[in-house]
């Protein structure tokens, strides 16, 4: 019941594909060695982010049956490990979505479209109406969400509270201005990135591992908190936060029944004590 | 509309009402002198938390017209201020309560009464079930919240919609083992508390000001995390965490317009870019 999890923190570029495949899957070998068997990504992986605008985003999507899925459908069974991983994707309707997939020796397991656009992404995707799919895998039950979801506890609740244990959260977190790598503007001095403290405190108000994937290096002037961390049900990190501008492969073995006791004293339960007669 | 506020740690005692009523008495003066508009104090200050059963509380329990609230309407007079503070109540109906309570020189403007009971407080007290009030004072709009509360983001959401520009928590955070001082068994080495971890990304989801008392000292062999803060709308620590075994009247100016603006970036709203079509 332990799963040796991966959080992959990426350098990758609009628009370069190949190499941004080809970073993901040498992300995903290098966990697979060390005996990962979840490799979180980040989102919009192979893509990049930051789109000149809707007509670029479309011209880099691709469908749950195009290469990236069927590539990491691949490596899942050649490892015999499940990934998770954010992709743009062009969906059945033709519609351009920021997407995140599960994958495992099975195949695909299931798809979530981010519901809470950030940015210039409102011009570019069509935002998810569904909730968060929790899949239960050979290595746990595993909730999917990406970036800014993480911002809205009522979201974060839905997966939880649907039995998940690791919460897998693909993200691309841009730095605010002179927050590159720590010696940060928008960060006072000794403080933890207030993203990286909010899914902490997610992890912890749902009892809940957390394996969040973000990004490093710049794109088209662009840099991100580099707060690919594991967290653990009680709140506190099990590896990370990175918080620098490089790649990294990190790893924390999580014993998902830890997750599945809610109990936080000897009378207390975090979500029976919920007041679901008030909310 | 900048408001300096003022978050009390006290020692107190189980019992001890004269005792207590004068460590409130205390820091509020102290905050007084210090400029402070706003003060905030523990769960519980004049009865104590560790009662030995429902009797015990029922016995320190004293109504909203009783000599505490009182004294507190008071000292609200005389320094000019606002002043939310935790208390044992007797309601108006018999039961007994983990009230909180804002008082101002206009008099007894909210009563707040715990509706998420922690441990053997559901001995000792009736759980509310009204949503926390949004006061507007002459010093901002202000929501009360006492402890466990604040671990149900659902319930932190209702005051922050409503309104609050600061949130002031009244609490008493029991330490975990070997918790007492930052030296602690439950919490990693360099880690900040997860509960306080927890109130800044309530703070920074909402955008508001949060206050947060605390508790020190020992009562019945129960010690305190000290983890009496004051954050901003950004998740950020203004002042604290104290994290140690102290009494202490921490001072922040909060320009509380800052809290109006829920706006974290140009094109996003942390509370309209709510998906309330899904939740």
């Amino acid at each position: 019941v332990t799963t040796r999890v991966a959080a992959c923190q990426l350098a990758l570029s609009v628009g370069a594909v190949a190499a941004n495949r080809a970073a993901a899957r040498a992300a995903i070998e290098q966990a697979a060695r060390a005996g990962g068997r979840l490799a979180v990504l980040p989102e919009l992986t192979p893509s990049g982010y930051v789109f000149a605008g809707a007509a670029e985003a479309r011209a880099l999507a691709e469908p749950l049956t195009g290469p990236t899925v069927g590539e990491w459908i691949e490596l899942a069974r050649r490892h015999d490990m499940v990934i998770v991983g954010g992709l743009c994707e062009l969906d059945e309707t033709g519609a351009v979505r920021n997407s995140s997939v599960l994958v495992d020796p099975g195949g695909l397991r299931a798809v979530y479209r981010k519901a809470h656009l950030w940015h210039d992404e409102q011009d570019c995707f069509v935002p998810g109406a569904a909730p968060p799919p929790v899949v239960d895998t050979a290595v746990g039950r595993i909730g999917l969400l990406i970036c800014y979801d993480s911002e809205f506890p009522e979201w974060v609740r839905l997966p939880a509270l649907a039995g998940a244990e690791i919460l897998a959260i693909s993200t691309n977190w841009p730095a605010e201005t002179g927050d590159g790598d720590g010696a940060a503007a928008g960060v006072p001095a000794g403080e933890r990135h207030h993203l990286v403290v909010n899914v902490q405190a997610a992890a912890y108000v749902n009892k809940v591992f957390v394996a969040v994937a973000d990004r490093c290096g710049t794109e088209r002037g662009v840099s991100w908190v580099g707060g690919t961390t594991i967290i653990g049900p009680d709140g506190y990190p099990l590896a990370g936060p990175v918080r620098a501008d490089r790649s990294a492969v990190l790893m924390a073995d999580c014993d998902v029944r830890l997750a599945r006791d809610k109990r936080v004293g000897p009378r207390n339960d975090i979500h029976a004590d919920r007041r679901t007669d008030l909310y």
